[in-house]
């Protein structure tokens, strides 16, 4: 019995996200069929986390069991010409048994991308948000500062009943300049709460467009009540960047 | 009567190339069955030149008569909410009633994109060549050089019967290093041979692999015989770069 870890990218333009749903194209679906083929083994994933509809991975990083015996570096290949071309595993490695991709991690990043050109970017249109008008991406950017630390993210949150405890801490919240229409938001926590890295990015995009202060990201943080924060962002300028473990 | 001007850009991956085909998928029908929509007339688009199956363009140049007032700054949004999303207007000017896309144009440049990195990039995965095996780039750097002059390609030209000149002047061709494992091979010229780029894309190729040297590039252009030169480079790293007009 081994317990193998990948880390896969993928384009989730196409995909219903990334966990297995009944009669649903899902990411999991596609590894769990290319698992089946490759080993002959029923094998259920484990991932870091799920992705919406429309959300990309970089570096997603999944894990299960089998009776396998294929050798770790002939995984990825293997996977490969068995996986849609949307979908590719960009490494591979073998984990003690008591790593879980989703309980022992300890950090994920992801990447929201805004595009502010006049014209959008036709080879980045799954990948950037084409935001029309111009934003105030100073002000953006320092609203950013608010979210670092230990908080409770209840604003920024859907609510779903399963959820009782908010509280997560942000290590790291910033804004990368590609060029002077292209920005990425990088955000690196401890975990995030379903929908919070987009309702930030649509709060945070109140804020570009002189709705609201910086400051009042504090306040909305505060305030522990969704209806305070702004919209959900559009998925597809989303992308789970980085996943880490302790080594 | 008006000559409008766009620049457009284009994702290939979906069209049957620009050209206009009976029953085809092509950006010129999108592009004129948007024109019509928006002008009620039946116009006929004009562009820098064809491009094949899956290639893309950054900025092809088109123009086109029509009786249309619409003033100029509004033709970009007016067609972009017309065409498909992966087709995009970018510039739009009036230009003299004699100017035309392709015979007016003095040098183009095509952008060709490799990918040796062990893993494919899945978001570039229709832009960029993926290629698994190593390729020793400083040998393809050294045999752009021989490219450079006016000199007659017909090495680097899939035969057709109504053409019969095959001299052309390249301006410049260079290697751009993007990182460790992203190439990008631009190609200036004042004009090109049907896929005279993907010819000279395939020759390099087998330079990089190492089944010939650099200089071969030369005595493949003095032997003005198709079957000398390397095969035809597939079409979705291939991306129309520029067009260049006199002011």
């Amino acid at each position: 019995m081994r317990n193998i870890c990948l880390v896969i990218s993928y384009d989730g333009t196409y995909y219903c996200g990334f966990q297995s749903q009944p009669h649903r194209n899902t990411v999991q679906d596609k590894l769990e069929d290319a698992l089946e083929k490759l080993t002959g083994e029923q094998i259920k994933v484990h991932s870091s986390g799920r992705t919406d509809t429309g959300v990309h991975a970089r570096a997603q990083v999944i894990n299960f069991i089998t009776e396998s015996s294929i050798p770790i570096e002939r995984w990825g290949l293997a996977m490969n010409v068995r996986l849609p071309e949307d979908i590719r595993v960009i490494q591979s490695r073998e984990v003690p048994l008591d790593f879980h991709s989703r309980k022992s991690a300890k950090r994920k990043t992801y990447r929201y991308t805004i595009n502010i050109d006049r014209n959008p970017d036709v080879f980045q249109r799954h990948y950037q948000l084409h935001h029309y008008r111009p934003l105030n991406l100073d002000n953006m950017e320092s609203a950013l500062q608010y979210l670092i630390g230990e908080h409770d993210f209840k604003s920024f949150c859907t609510v779903r009943t399963d959820k009782n405890v908010f509280v997560r801490t942000i290590y790291d919240a910033r804004m990368i300049r590609e060029s002077d229409t292209v920005v990425h938001i990088m955000i690196t926590g401890n975990g995030f709460l379903y929908n919070m890295v987009r309702i930030i990015i649509g709060t945070l995009l109140q804020i570009g467009e002189g709705k609201r202060k910086s400051i009042d990201m504090l306040e909305i943080l505060h305030a522990r009540d969704r209806s305070k924060a702004g919209p959900k962002a559009p998925a597809h300028g989303l992308m789970l960047w980085e996943v880490s473990y302790d080594e």
